[in-house]
């Protein structure tokens, strides 16, 4: 593809190429998890990305809500036709699994642009139904949803009810006279609210409802209900449904709500893999209810992979953009020169280069043992399971803060014009940050971590052995950090040092409130700020590690390793400097190691600046995918944001229609 | 008006403003600027908010791009209109001053929404003729344009031109011949981009561009220039106009770019307050070319106290939804807690309301101090500019920062609900954001800081008398912080010494790339990571010391007092912990020290929490101008999520037409 072609670009850029000290493609390979991963990955994005009906007539932002809707809602079924009427295609996507990464792949983003009303189908309603359906179940339902007879989304948050799922509201209540649940939503706050695709895509959802049979609550289960008339698509006598308005960003979805109004479903509707209601209103409880563990875990991991995803975009584009944009002066009577060669643009942009790569080795390694351990779970093993969990809510959350933090960095980086629609950036924020919000929010998610982390420290107490990620906690009293040594090894060490004590004083402020006569949990949310700090401590030290790990294991050539370890010592230095006092305060590191490191990381920074523009383009992002007038590969920057603009249906006309209407009668009133 | 009664809101908030320890009216005056402004202020409130027209049909996130144009063009015209019809009303606004203070005040936006094609028209472009044209000039365009008779903006960035002015490329050359300036755009990179109003409003623009005259250059000048037909409102033969396209934010203005091809203008076209180009082509240089900063002070302090009005929306909203949202358990088996029971949330919100307080402070004493001394610089007294000058720039950079990240925190505080545009943070967030790019760039604002910070710390080594903002650079071998002394003007010394000694740190690495070889600006580009610490330090210790004498002065009763030094003590502790390195690295606090400050924080924030929704009760912003379905004064949040839902165009019919279109031939297909 051209976007790849070497020797198409500005000036600039070509220099900055030129100066390139590493082998891109090494790189290249080496995040797709491989040379025909890559090689496999461009074949598909360039059969998609050649067929025109994935064009937008004008820029989905120039519409109106509803004009926007229909788009996304047009390519997305052309997209699964082109894959369900092609067997080339379905061969090459790779069945089942392919159509859902497409569907959230950087390449689905590029054809659906902003929210894609038939995503949850794919990523929610399908694996729901294959997750928690008996096989006759998974039988009748998945022939009919595969080929798109049906279609339909996962219905869990309500109104009033997020993350607590225990809070949830609606009522599943089983009549055995009918063999029916009535699904019923008894108060507004029951109301369920944001599911995508669910306003007026779907006919029906997998809805998560408070079960009721034989006049006693067995908590939340999964019901595939019937939401639209399959015929004439109207909602179903009983069910209120619509969508919920505009959001910040993803608007070219239909999140939807949902009301229920003692509305009948067949028995059979009951998702029963684990739990069962038998035909006589009996309860039969799963065998394991730690299961659902391996889901969550799958989710957030994917979140990770996701997040590093979108900072890789935005980094590209603030890169390639700070090598074309030139301004005010280094040197007095010179030139204006790149605004790259500044250092404070410099430490903006190559740390996020650096968080992409820390991201991606520490979430592999979670992705790696969960596939590992997942043989086991179902074996019964489930020791794995709270550290699995633990360190999956961590990586989320810090994934997810950290590339929505350095997506704005990088949106900021390029001044006025990453606020334009056009440069890309404001889209790749927008849907970056939900995910801080969405699958378990991250203060939720920190506590998470918090708990793990102080049961672990209470265990190593008592003698018990930690698993592997904890384990720095039985060596707190470590021996005091040998001055002088800075290398990698040395600062993973200060790292675990200072969480470590970090954690022993967590425990002991929460020690010191419950002989004060606080109750555990009263504790607990007195000291929960510190908390949320020791887990962020904890997560930060666990993607460090896994950094240095990767590095050292990767197969790469000389150069290129040299280059991945610099980012790599970048990572661990900068995430010191901004937590000093963490590091001060536990003796891990004193303030003449700060000032060294201080000084490192200036000169890090100079020697990673030529082979930055390099660094982003071995991200291989396609110039469709990017979709950026600030970052393609030609670096035709200023020609790319006048043509975008001339494009605005409001310059097909010199003079607006607002103006005959408002404006004349105004200027010309005291005439 | 109604929402400002008691008693009509629901039982949480009810409750909550029944704890109420302090005056509220005490706190809305203090922020008003006394009592009598904050009646008048309501009055105007009422009138204009009571007025029918300035309803939107639907929210102009449903619209097109071209239908939200036209809807707050129709209102700004109304506005300007209203005004000029009626002159109780320009007496009550109050003339010039009014209409545009109204423009850019809370209740500005709360008219117009999302930016106006009108407001720079007074907010830059008559100002501009006032301050740079001649009495002649002012008395011609002035009495053209107070009318509305022709509207014009402020051209001055460029597509490849921003902060730095010496930079712009659109040419003003005198020909003596035919008496008229030639306005060219020689490059593409020299178009005029962004300015309000330009792409479809304005028939006028003062046009900033670098002035030829007698074969020389003379620098950037302000030029008169029309852009379009004053009767047919058609683009001007020679100039090319147009709008730029959709942006993050700020989506209902028409920002546009403007192209010259050789145009010609009258050489009266010129302001000639201070220099001028003579009819021959002379050219005259003004008396004092430092009057320019002036303004700039002016404009930054203006961002400040708009940058803290929008943290004030955010966090009335985020805080009262606090009280109104239940979630999850505190102790097991208890109902739902209001989520800011959690010291977690409590520590989101609790510092954004002190944040407000801290910027409303220290801009009030820059405010002041430039009101103080634009007398002396009229009659040339030039001391004050340099130390002015930094004050605003810190304060800008700093309050757009610490407004837009508390913003984001808000917005996340109130989970998935934040995101909804009907919560109107997106909006709040997108509007706020963007004030750390405009009228200065914040890392640019931050080295300007920084320079005169280094420039100080010479001064003093010279044992020059430093200005007061800096003097503590004179004293930065100050004896050891006195253990046990954790007073505010303790904590505040303690802020001063780790400046002091940051400065001095930055000084010595400056030397030291110099003495190793480097000229001064590749040294100060080397080190430009640190600086920028510097001056984010020194701007924030200013304004700690600001918060505390503004909360000694504050003629306040003593319980509103109590609540104010809580708030005051909370900035000064937040901001230690989060920086905690700098105070232990220049050993202005111990360990032991921040470990107190902490637990105190914790303290701190649950003496606060009882006061948390009068806090905000009492910044006083009507509903309509909060306009948020999260944040109104009744605490009905979920209904009015649910009816602001069903007013979407989309749910005025059951089955949307993109389904008859798209997805019935997909789901058919198979059948």
């Amino acid at each position: 593809m051209a976007a790849r072609k070497e020797g198409e670009c500005c000036e600039d850029l070509r220099r900055e190429r030129a100066k390139c000290s590493f082998n891109k493609e090494e790189l290249t390979y080496l995040m797709d998890g491989g040379k025909d991963k890559t090689l496999h990955r461009r074949k598909i994005e360039d059969i998609f990305l050649a067929d025109p009906e994935f064009l937008d007539p004008i820029r989905p932002e120039y519409m109106s809500h509803e004009e926007r809707y229909n788009n996304e809602l047009r390519k997305a079924c052309h997209m699964i036709r082109k894959f369900n009427e092609n067997e080339d295609m379905q061969q090459l996507v790779g069945e089942m699994e392919g159509i859902r990464s497409l569907m959230g792949s950087g390449l689905g983003v590029a054809l659906t642009k902003d929210g894609n009303p038939l995503a949850l189908h794919f990523v929610m309603f399908l694996p729901a139904i294959l997750g928690q359906g008996t096989v006759e179940q998974q039988g009748y339902w998945m022939s009919r949803a595969w080929t798109g007879e049906i279609i339909g989304t996962y219905a869990q948050t309500e109104l009033g009810h997020g993350t607590f799922l225990r809070g949830l509201e609606t009522t599943a209540t089983y009549d055995s006279n009918t063999q029916e649940f009535i699904i019923h939503s008894p108060t507004i706050t029951a109301t369920k609210w944001w599911p995508g695709g669910l306003g007026k895509t779907v006919n029906y959802a997998v809805v998560m409802a408070q079960l009721y049979t034989q006049g006693k609550c067995h908590g939340v289960h999964p019901f595939i209900v019937q939401i639209r008339d399959e015929e004439t698509h109207q909602s179903m006598p009983g069910v209120t449904v619509g969508e919920i308005g505009p959001r910040l960003g993803m608007n070219t979805n239909d999140n939807g709500f949902l009301r229920f109004n003692q509305y009948r479903i067949p028995h059979t509707n009951m998702l029963m893999k684990h739990s069962q209601v038998l035909k006589d209103g009996t309860y039969v409880k799963p065998a394991n209810d730690k299961l659902s563990y391996g889901t969550m875990v799958f989710v957030r991991v994917a979140i990770c992979f996701d997040a590093y995803r979108q900072l890789q975009r935005a980094v590209t584009i603030a890169t390639r953009y700070s090598a074309v944009r030139h301004q005010s002066e280094l040197v007095p009577g010179e030139p204006e020169p790149q605004i790259l060669e500044y250092q404070t643009q410099q430490y903006k942009l190559l740390p996020q280069i650096a968080t992409v790569y820390g991201i991606m080795f520490a979430a592999n390694d979670v992705w790696n043992t969960y596939n590992e351990v997942t043989g086991n779970i179902s074996e019964g093993n489930l020791a794995y399971l709270p550290e699995l969990h633990a360190l999956s809510c961590g990586l989320k959350a810090l994934s997810s803060t950290d590339a929505t933090n350095g997506v704005d960095v990088c949106r900021l980086a390029c001044g006025g014009h990453g606020y334009l629609a056009t440069s890309n950036l404001p889209r790749i924020y927008t849907t970056t940050t939900a995910a801080i919000t969405y699958e378990g929010e991250n203060t939720v998610m920190w506590l998470q971590v918090a708990r793990y982390l102080i049961k672990s420290y209470h265990d190593a107490q008592k003698g018990h052995r930690l698993q592997q990620s904890v384990s720095y906690l039985t060596t707190q009293s470590a021996s005091a950090h040998a001055t002088a040594d800075l290398s990698n090894t040395a600062l993973v060490a200060a790292y675990k040092q200072a969480v470590s004590v970090m954690v022993s004083n967590a425990a002991a402020h929460l020690q010191d409130h419950i002989s004060k006569g606080a109750v555990f949990e009263k504790a607990w949310n007195s000291c929960s700020v510190y908390l949320v700090k020791c887990a962020q401590a904890h997560a930060r030290y666990y993607t460090c590690e896994k950094f240095v790990d990767g590095v050292n294991r990767a197969e790469l050539s000389e150069g290129t390793r040299t280059v991945l370890l610099r980012l790599c010592r970048l990572y661990l230095i900068y995430h010191i400097t901004i937590n000093q006092g963490d590091f001060l305060r536990s003796g891990a590191l004193t303030g003449g190691d700060i000032s060294s490191l201080e000084k490192e990381m200036a000169d890090i920074l100079a020697a990673l600046r030529p082979d930055a523009v390099s660094l982003v383009d071995s991200f291989d992002i396609h110039d469709r995918v990017l979709d950026s007038s600030l970052g393609s590969w030609d670096g035709n920057v200023y020609q790319r944001l006048y043509n975008e603009a001339l494009k605005s249906p409001m310059n097909q006309t010199d003079v607006p229609q607002g103006y005959y209407k408002y404006l004349r009668p105004l200027m010309k009133a005291n005439l």
